[in-house]
């Protein structure tokens, strides 16, 4: 990662660098699996119809096309722009692919629906630190049919807290926050136009307060009171349900303040019993997509906030529809490239050597090849990743090749056939079986472990 | 698989079909890793130029744009056909953009280099049974730097005997060829234009002999004689070394050609002592692309054999290059999605269960939500997949939830605080304690099994 991508914005990982992407994926799909979530995947192309249904991004889509497009199959050819309908792009995140997953197949699935999906994703941005044109994701969603228990908004929290807590990484928080609370809340101030008001406490990180006001102020014409009520309420923190007293303290009545309130106490009560130290009350969080409507979820990596947020989502309860069936849902994505990005950087974690290997087999002479694949076939039937050497080389330059790929262990036949295996590390040498010798479960496969 | 794919080449799997996707994906990768192959993934896209360097495949490209390209800085925006150097286009194979990586990369890569990969790659191609316009490829390769020893081609084919036959697919059989025997042979009976012989002879299966010896004549200048030993070599097939005398039989006198049989000699003769039945020698096996010059691989599942090959590669010795240095490898792809997407078609393996969850834990009242929470925490630390009921339903509703989810058991905690376990496909309940029970061994996790 400290290479330069030779195209900037699609990063590509050397093989010690992708034993920790691996570790992470693995680990939370381990995680993910224990919960009871399945895997699927969809097409990396949706229509740019589909695509674009739901918020404004279309700037940072890539758009496909076959390059030479006789039949006008898909796609729009060279300096043919296709209606949207037709026109493919590549996804931009798992949500919106989910959804078209769920509605073409509703029939064949088995509802709340639980799935995890691992996969790329592109979008067409300025690169920086933390955001790249292609990156993976690793979301889990539940989704119901017509309608889902608010309780899920509570166990997704969970298993994100399961899944994180899970790698080697930093401490991290989430911070949780309720669209209902904050809705219901500006409108009892009297801001009618919520969605404005939450876009513009939504850059609070970035502009700071004095900058929110007047946005407030300039463009949905709040007074001073209502902007300074918006900020109070934004500035709310609380790693237990202390935050509704402090909410109740400004004064306002509403009812949809009321629901997002007993729901936001409902997550942060019995996440904050279930993971103390995990998760917080922070009013402060809007996320920008539209499509939330109740409980919202960011992460941050405690000591890494400027990173952003590694884990995001919320609760959505029309994202996917199909005539007047609605599908509700909540969901959390994992922002993997980013994670591992920093992971990698910082030295946060390291594979403990570069290869699965742990054996090279050595040869005394060409000849003895094929009993060396025996040796190697012994070692590989109970589990251990074996190499055979390709040439007869002398001993030393065998040695060699092992060392500068990182394996640990070299086995050497002798003539009389008994056979020894010599951990090049110390360079202590033992007699050794190919059917019964293991190395230390420690060498056994590379190890991703949490860095100095 | 049986559904109609939303749009057509994309193909997307339910659950079930899923699990034994990742059944084939976790079972090669973990034989890949056994024979010390290291994991990489490449980036999606290369520029158009580096796709566009070897062979002609111009029309199967997939080139990819920003939708709205502001600041131009990647790709051609709509109307502008960019140079290829800059149009970003979506990989055709991984061959391609492993080759890029190697010389990218070569000052931080152990050589011989040992990569898996296993990545989507997209095709533009008119969508039939076994080509999808998306699909799964799982690459082996073996690079040298400047020179890589021709045993390589031997390991190759034992470590694609070893992966494929870990599957739970029907009997299938490598069928392996060389380059420089055919070429050799070609020159031998004075027909220059070696490549061209080939791509004819690659036509055999598609058209006939007859046609073949048509287009050797019509095309390449060939005499009847010449066609017909053409021919003759092409027809020659051997499950032992026996080739070598049928090639000989054929009185041709070239080097290059004896080259070629010295080197088939020596992968048939000790793959198949190694893999008894798992290989053939096909002297008709040409494989369409350029950049081989040795070993050719081809594999077909017996009793399959209308799907064509679902897992080719050979011997090349410098589709990397860098200045002067050259990196020759060797490598193997197996066309995961034809391969799954036939095992669903015909049912050659299915999932024991469409979710990985093993238990469900359900709820006496709305209350005991948390404490069942701690009953699922017990039974995942020990690995056990578990979901907790949302909703404290009815009994008879909680177990339905665990029937058409496919979950084999349900928990019951009792008011005293004891808990029981039922196995609700033969309806038996047992005492239970969430620290010491464990499922049997066989519904721990969903099995994928060859199919009746």
């Amino acid at each position: 990662m400290a290479r330069t991508a030779s195209l900037s914005g699609f990063p590509e990982l050397l093989p010690a660098e992708r034993l920790v992407e691996l570790h992470v994926l693995d680990t939370l799909r381990r995680v993910f699996e224990l919960h009871g979530f399945s895997s699927i995947e969809t097409r990396a192309v949706e229509t740019l119809g589909q695509l674009l249904r739901k918020g404004e991004i279309d700037k940072e889509v890539y758009a496909v096309s076959r390059l030479q497009d006789e039949d006008q199959e898909t796609g729009g050819g060279q300096g043919s722009r296709q209606a949207d309908d037709d026109q493919l792009a590549l996804h931009f995140d798992l949500t919106v692919p989910f959804a078209r997953y769920v509605v073409e197949n509703a029939g064949h699935l088995a509802f709340p629906f639980r799935r995890y999906q691992i996969q790329k994703v592109w979008r067409g941005e300025r690169p920086q630190e933390g955001r790249a044109r292609e990156f993976t994701q690793a979301d889990i969603d539940v989704v119901g049919e017509s309608q889902l228990p608010f309780r899920y908004d509570v166990e997704l929290a969970l298993v994100i807290v399961d899944a994180l807590g899970a790698l080697p990484i930093p401490d991290f928080q989430l911070r949780i926050n309720n669209r209902k609370l904050a809705e219901g809340f500006y409108r009892g101030i009297g801001l009618d136009d919520t969605a404005g008001v939450l876009r513009s406490i939504d850059k609070l990180d970035k502009i700071g307060p004095d900058k929110v006001a007047e946005l407030l102020h300039n463009e949905l014409g709040a007074t001073t009171e209502q902007a300074h009520a918006a900020l109070k309420l934004a500035s709310i923190r609380a790693e237990d349900t202390s935050f509704v007293d402090q909410v109740r303290e400004l004064g306002v009545n509403d009812d949809l303040l009321e629901e997002g309130l007993a729901e936001l106490e409902q997550v942060i009560s019995e996440a904050t019993k279930r993971a103390p130290g995990r998760v917080l009350a922070d009013l402060s969080i809007a996320r920008g997509l539209d499509y939330y409507t109740g409980t919202v979820y960011e992460t941050v990596l405690l000591g890494h906030e400027s990173l952003g947020s590694i884990c995001s989502g919320g609760r959505y309860d029309s994202l996917a529809s199909k005539g007047n069936k609605k599908y509700p849902g909540v969901g959390l994505s994992i922002g993997v490239t980013r994670m591992v990005a920093r992971m990698l950087n910082q030295e946060l974690a390291t594979a403990s050597r570069p290869v699965p290997t742990a054996v090279l087999v050595s040869l005394n002479n060409d000849e003895s090849w094929s009993a060396a694949q025996d040796v190697a076939d012994a070692l590989r039937k109970r589990g251990i990743s074996t190499e055979v050497a390709a040439t007869a080389a002398k001993f030393g330059k065998q040695i060699k090749y092992a060392d500068r790929r990182g394996i640990p262990f070299v086995w050497f036949t002798n003539d009389d056939g008994t056979h020894e295996v010599k951990d090049i590390r110390s360079g202590e040498q033992t007699a050794a079986d190919p059917d019964l010798w293991s190395p230390p479960a420690a060498d056994l496969a590379p190890a991703v472990v949490a860095g100095s």
